[in-house]
């Protein structure tokens, strides 16, 4: 199960009550981070998400509608008496900016925070239930997409034919993981005779910032829910491509080319202040778009 | 006429829906603002303060929750396209944070922004109408208080008078600064003679973070409001001591000692869910006190 919560659906510039770019990831054992734009904790106070819960931070990019609320959140964390570590994954030079605003106030965390460069696509973290992996997107400085994927799940153990095939029960979790059992006579029990499968394993890819961009598309490819920017209406594609962001209908295009399950668009423009045009003109394209509506939970 | 509106009255962890510190001052001509906690730009829209009011900027020290909303403002100035000059107040190594902020999003401001490291006691701005100076206050890093005064008021020209003295329409401006008038035959009229003395000057002083410190009352002596922090109540005094912060009490003492004709108190720790209790202590030791709220405007 993944459970994804907007906190800030807005670009650049707060209005209209909207806020800068944030999302928590929720796994049945993780809590994730996902930009930290400015009033992240109070928006994380707001929807009741526990700050102590958060293991990993992932920070796309540094404009700083995407990070200017982190060192604040870390700040309180550690006020608030934080021991379990913390993994914060972000572009190098945040380290140098995080490390003099502790300096110049003569910050001693409470908890052992540990910064990773993003520096090459692939592998960031490598959880129990789930994978964290990072690709480029293409905005007008450095900028990462992540791909949250879970682990193959479990399968599901039919205890009437275990019992049948007098299957010991300390041989249950290598069931589970899909072996073969072998009786003492020799004879192989196929795992599928005795198990089911478990649900399938569940995606989910963030794309922001990003101007209209197909290397997207392979990286995308067929996940559960796809968050990509879609800062401007059709109307205005020159000013999105002057600004490297995406129109409602590139986000929608990059849904339906990578066959995703379905589509979550945000990052808005304070330009607009409704945002009815803007699952209007994505579904003309792909179908199964929703808004990213502060304070919603989308069940993955 | 001076005019204060409070946008944060917490302390460094934001708590019960209360921010952390930001002021608002007006006169008829300028808006300044003082700190500039996380969340800033956001409670100004809320209150209906226009970001391009601002003409200064004053920060007292470089803990987050005093500074962490600034870099976030001065982007979205430049990002509304602001002209107007802005000039920030501050120790000199949030200079440099700064600039890194802007370095790494490759920002370019639309507007001049022009730092002044805080270096020493004394002047910092000239305005038409007011000055405002820095004094050094107490905290566990370098903080400053800052000093807003009214200068002294034109004087009123009383019609009657001047027009049964003969005084010309041309020397108006130097009766309202106070001169005599000599006419032809060398008679004196003295400036009181036609003239009524204005409103007097107002004044208004600002100490946070800092611990209880007796240099505090010779710096806010006889000010017509002064807002000094009182992060705990006074059973907390052991810890207020500790973290270099004040309780009501000793504001209500340092408000009384300098005979101040108002006190506002503020950066309330998270501790404390209400704040009955803040203005209950502080009132039994200086009366004329009230509870920095948050959006309410205080009229000086």
């Amino acid at each position: 199960m993944l459970a994804l919560t907007i906190l800030g659906n807005n670009s650049a510039v707060p209005a209209f009550g909207r806020n800068p770019t944030a999302q928590i990831l929720q796994t049945l054992e993780e809590s994730y981070l996902i930009d930290c734009g400015e009033g992240t904790q109070m928006q994380m106070a707001r929807y009741k998400i526990r700050r102590s819960k958060i293991s990993r931070i992932f920070i796309s990019h540094l404009h700083g509608d995407h990070y200017f609320g982190l060192t604040g959140l870390l700040t309180s964390m550690s006020l608030l008496g934080r021991t379990q570590e913390l993994h914060v994954y972000a572009p190098k030079e945040l380290e140098e900016i995080i490390s003099k605003q502790f300096e110049v106030a003569a910050a001693k965390l409470s908890y052992n925070l540990i910064f990773h460069a993003i520096t090459t696509e692939g592998l960031l973290a490598d959880d129990k239930t789930i994978t964290v992996s990072a690709f480029k997107v293409k905005h007008r400085i450095e900028c990462w997409g992540f791909l949250f994927k879970e682990k193959k799940k479990l399968r599901n153990i039919d205890i009437e034919r275990v019992k049948a095939y007098e299957i010991p029960s300390s041989f249950y979790s290598k069931l589970q993981q899909g072996e073969d059992y072998i009786n003492k006579k020799g004879t192989i029990i196929p795992n599928e005779e005795v198990t089911h499968s478990g649900v399938a394993p569940k995606s989910y890819a963030y794309c922001a910032d990003t101007v209209y961009y197909e290397s997207n598309i392979d990286n995308v490819k067929g996940v559960d829910l796809l968050y990509h920017e879609a800062t401007y209406l059709q109307a205005h594609t020159e000013r999105a491509i002057a600004h490297f962001h995406s129109t409602t209908v590139q986000a929608a295009t990059i849904a339906q080319k990578a066959e995703v399950k379905k589509l979550l668009i945000g990052h808005f423009s304070s330009k607009y202040e409704t945002l009815d045009e803007f699952v209007k003109e994505a579904s003309a394209v792909f179908t199964n778009t929703e808004l990213a509506i502060e304070g919603m939970c989308y069940k993955i």
